[in-house]
């Protein structure tokens, strides 16, 4: 396949023939290389995983489901290294290019993913979401993609990054297509189901920069009147800031876990960036975890106790636009910071995510974001084709 | 040349012929790939250093005076990652082999130049040391080497790592070599001036393993026999710790700044350890820096004070033998630690410290260190011509 927009793993021939027949017989797929295909390694968006790691023996769940769904592998998609990162950039491989915005980075880690979707390489793409992987790529290259509640999408076969976060989404350019794929990963049909109250997030657009506010004001309005009751809330009662600390000593706590053997064993080569997620993640000691723990059971009250089992909560899925290409490294772990001040909660409570790619900004996409109770992925499927 | 022990830069291929005449006509030499060759880049021993860095207009100093002197450059040598690390190994080029001790590193950061000169493929090679990275391959690969009077040996055309800590050293496996190279680069002839007296370090011993303190106390009796007066000191008064420490954040506030603008622009790759270091570095505050800058300069009174202008201070170069190469981060890490503890004393107060390739512990060389006063460099010349 011609790839233009560098969103494949160059040096990787990887396709394989889904079902002749099923609910996605025709449609085409990418997987970021994060997922297990049978018969290839693994490679992580990083020469040194791949090249410790043996080849798959089986494919991941989730490839597995859209090929027996009747959809075609048609190759494994750039992530940033071992899934770190939210912007999208590989120094080993390359940025795919955003093809909505060419200047701009794509998000990330599934950045491949989304790139390969968006400049209509594939009809849809796996992802993983354990910070917002998903979501941001979603949101900057104009898609629709999902975190799933937590556990609700069986992530056997994926590279664990940090256990009690990762998730298993997926990507697409249209509604329709988004909840073709859904349905099959979700093993259930979008709801007709329509949420009792939409909640404004307004600490949430409060942190948004003028651009993204201005961009997503009017998609607001027109969600507040297809979609009944409307009610402004403030989610971190004045403490915003304390969901994302928290969030991510949490996150950091886990990758810190998860990859600590393999760093030792192979003292890896990464660029900066993951380095340095890396090394601060080795200095922090189990106790100042224990905070951080007790937060995310107060969090996930909090937001349980404001959906219950009938609103979800609008917000920005990103307070800022998709940074340009060419940031310096402090400009893009900033970006990284900012980003996380909003793709935290989900993370934090497990609750599933939809972003909508309903606003732009001069041309450039502005993700929306409904946060939905505990296990109504797919009322969100649901939603997002009402609101298409 | 054939290079079994992967001491050189592999995909650079460099020979300067030297003079016709000289004091070091016929002898061959290698440099580290920290000092620029005319025509060529330096590569630091990062391929993204390498990219990013034009050719060298003219040669590095060091590299025009051996080469006038009749000497021939027949290569680069392998670095540890931009100078930063002690072990020797590099993810990118491969780690030397240490002839001397082949299932253990060869030390760094002069790597592959220790290697080339103790397995016999030049005659001598040009290391820098901003932190002991001369004096630590020089102890692993049992050789005579020096790190001259901080601002002694001019830096010119040398990667500057850590400004105020920065030297040109050299390594040779007989002390005969090591003088006539010596004499070169310190544009001075060996001293026949003894020192007065011989001051044993005896924290800087207190610390070291049994293995080293049972490797050099023969050495130090007859090191004793021969210098007239021997006398016994403390050198950190207690509290040797503390030398180290301060050594260590000084000279990561250098290197941060040095390479903050850089890793900005290029968002380089690293192995994990370099990502580690440049990641603290960039933790600490200038207000953190206020209270080592005052330890340095009590420290230099203090060591000034006991050598005056005519003790030498005898301590081991390392106090642990050289770690076996299939160590894991962590324990390389943590000898990298241990090394720096004897280390830091010339980094500190900026004063010459020659090893002496006297000791060896089941074969094994152990390196035993005389630190002279400033500007005593060619008395440490003469001294270790007297000793061999």
């Amino acid at each position: 396949m011609k790839d233009e927009l560098g969103a494949f793993v160059p040096h990787v021939d990887c396709v394989v023939q889904g079902a002749r027949t099923g609910p996605l017989a025709g449609l085409s797929f990418a997987a970021k290389d994060l997922f297990a295909v049978a018969g290839y390694r693994t490679g992580g968006g990083n020469p040194d995983w791949e090249r410790t790691h043996p080849p798959a023996r089986r494919h991941a769940w989730a490839v597995q489901a859209l090929l027996d769904a009747g959809a075609t592998l048609v190759g494994k998609t750039i992530t940033d290294e071992i899934s770190l990162g939210l912007i999208g950039r590989n120094q080993f491989y390359g940025t795919p290019i955003n093809p909505k915005a060419p200047d701009r980075v794509p998000g990330g880690s599934s950045s491949g993913s989304a790139a390969a979707v968006a400049g209509g390489l594939v009809d849809t793409a796996l992802g993983t979401d354990s910070g917002g992987s998903v979501r941001t790529p979603a949101s900057f290259c104009g898609l629709y993609g999902l975190r799933p509640t937590h556990g609700r999408i069986p992530v056997e076969g994926m590279d664990t990054q940090s256990p009690t976060f990762d998730t298993c989404g997926w990507l697409a350019a249209d509604a329709e297509t988004f909840v073709r794929v859904g349905e099959v990963l979700l093993q259930a049909k979008a709801s007709e189901v329509r949420p009792a109250e939409l909640l404004i997030a307004t600490d949430c657009f409060g942190i948004a920069v003028p651009e993204v506010q201005s961009a997503l004001a009017t998609v607001v309005e027109r969600l507040s009147g297809a979609s009944g009751q409307r009610r402004e809330v403030e989610l971190g009662e004045g403490d915003l800031p304390a969901w994302w600390e928290n969030q991510r000593k949490l996150q950091m706590g886990e990758f810190g876990k998860t990859f600590r053997p393999w760093v030792e064993r192979v003292v890896p080569r990464f660029s900066i960036e993951v380095g340095r997620s890396l090394t601060l993640a080795s200095l922090l000691t189990e106790d100042e975890l224990e905070g951080p723990k007790a937060f995310r059971a107060k969090a996930r009250a909090r937001l349980e106790g404001l959906l219950g089992a009938d609103k979800v909560l609008c917000l920005p899925t990103t307070p800022i636009l998709p940074p340009l290409r060419n940031e310096s490294f402090t400009q893009l772990t900033t970006a990284v910071g900012r980003i996380i001040e909003l793709t935290c909660i989900a993370g934090l409570t497990g609750l599933p995510q939809v972003n909508l790619p309903l606003g732009n900004y001069r041309g450039i996409p502005v993700g929306l974001s409904l946060i939905g109770w505990r296990g109504s992925d797919e009322v969100l499927l649901g939603l997002a084709k009402a609101l298409a």
